[in-house]
């Protein structure tokens, strides 16, 4: 088993909460356009417009923001007010300016992790977002290394390594999302560690690898890391 | 006089147009408040908007469209209509999606110089619009350096100079933003170009450096830069 030189870790949904705070502006979004139009298909219809919008406007909220406008308007037939288009820009707003909640057992692990491993934060979106909320987050210190790209897939990917002079087989990438996080890092050779989360955005929903995908890890967890990284050194 | 190991670049309003493309959105946006609120005084709100706005969505086009759908909302005291709102965010998707228009003589520059200096572009604004325009320029393999960073002051200069283990002394930044482009750099130690553009945006603004300050050069165009590049060597 390998060692590894770099650990990668995703941001969003990984190291701290994200997706509750959309989920949230999007339920408040669709209480305004239900005035409008069938509640039911609101969500389906603002997930067709971020997708259409995903090569222009790319991640982030500034993006969702833009993209739950554009729905209102069109769900609403041009009949929704300014005053209802101005809380919608504001809870986009609000996301920014959230404080940023780590999850459980975040906090002592990668102060404990950087102490054997330079650590890098590997994140999409908004560039200012990121970089904020890493600030408030108090773990700047520990990651040695801050990469924020505009998509996670093998190009940005085997951009990293070729970067950094990264093989590969000692890099390991730690995740909650498979299409960003784990299948990209695998297909490279890498290893993946999955910590799934409960809200997946739909943008990110993707089959999960075999369990017994060499490199392939799943945990409940950021607690159970330091165990598996030792686990693994054990079996060198 | 020094040899520079690496030349950096600005990239919207020094390789291409950008600053036009807000302006013209903005006489868009003037003339679409001007139905609800004294024309004069359209613009100064939108700067003030912009700037409180600044600490939580940052520099770039999504971020001036949702200024400017707040700055609607409150001048037409939420009288303007959401058609009208969506007038506002296509005029920012319009910005996003132009044509990536060069300045005079960078595509006869950049490429020569690249045969001779390593070249970095180094610009702020969103991640995905300046990668996008990176690629639709046909300036990329030209550039063996990208960073897009948050905001450019002397802070995110020194960072990136620590990164590439880079001597000021031999560094070149060219741009047209005095603000953003020259003085962090000249304050670092830094050598700077400034090739100034008809149109600065009203946060950009600032006291360019008295003509003889040391490393600091202006030039009308980039045509100018491969001559002004050989005298300094000739001093050598």
């Amino acid at each position: 088993m390998p060692t590894f030189d770099i650990i990668g870790f995703d941001a969003d949904d990984t190291l701290w909460h994200n997706e509750r705070m959309y989920a949230a502006a999007e339920a408040n979004f669709i209480d305004l356009v239900a005035n409008y139009y069938d509640r039911q298909s609101i969500s389906d219809r603002l997930f067709e417009t971020e997708t259409r919008n995903m090569r222009t406007l790319g991640y982030g909220v500034k993006a969702f923001t833009l993209s739950m406008i554009e729905t209102a308007i069109y769900l609403s037939s041009g009949k929704i007010s300014a005053s209802e288009i101005g809380q919608i820009v504001q809870s986009g707003k609000d996301i920014l300016e959230s404080p940023v909640d780590l999850f459980p057992h975040v906090a002592e692990t990668i102060p404990l992790l950087a102490k054997s491993h330079p650590l890098m934060l590997i994140t999409k979106g908004d560039l200012l977002d990121q970089e904020s909320k890493l600030i408030r987050s108090g773990l700047m210190e520990y990651f040695k290394y801050v990469e924020i790209i505009s998509d996670k897939n093998t190009a940005s990917y085997r951009k990293i390594f070729n970067r950094y002079s990264i093989d590969p087989d000692h890099f390991l990438m730690v995740g909650n999302s498979v299409r960003s996080d784990i299948l990209p890092v695998l297909e490279l050779g890498g290893h993946a560690v999955h910590i799934p989360f409960e809200i997946t955005w739909a943008h990110e929903v993707a089959e999960a690898p075999a369990d017994d995908h060499p490199g392939y890890y799943t945990l409940k967890n950021m607690g159970e890391l330091p165990g598996l990284l030792l686990s693994l050194s054990e079996k060198n």
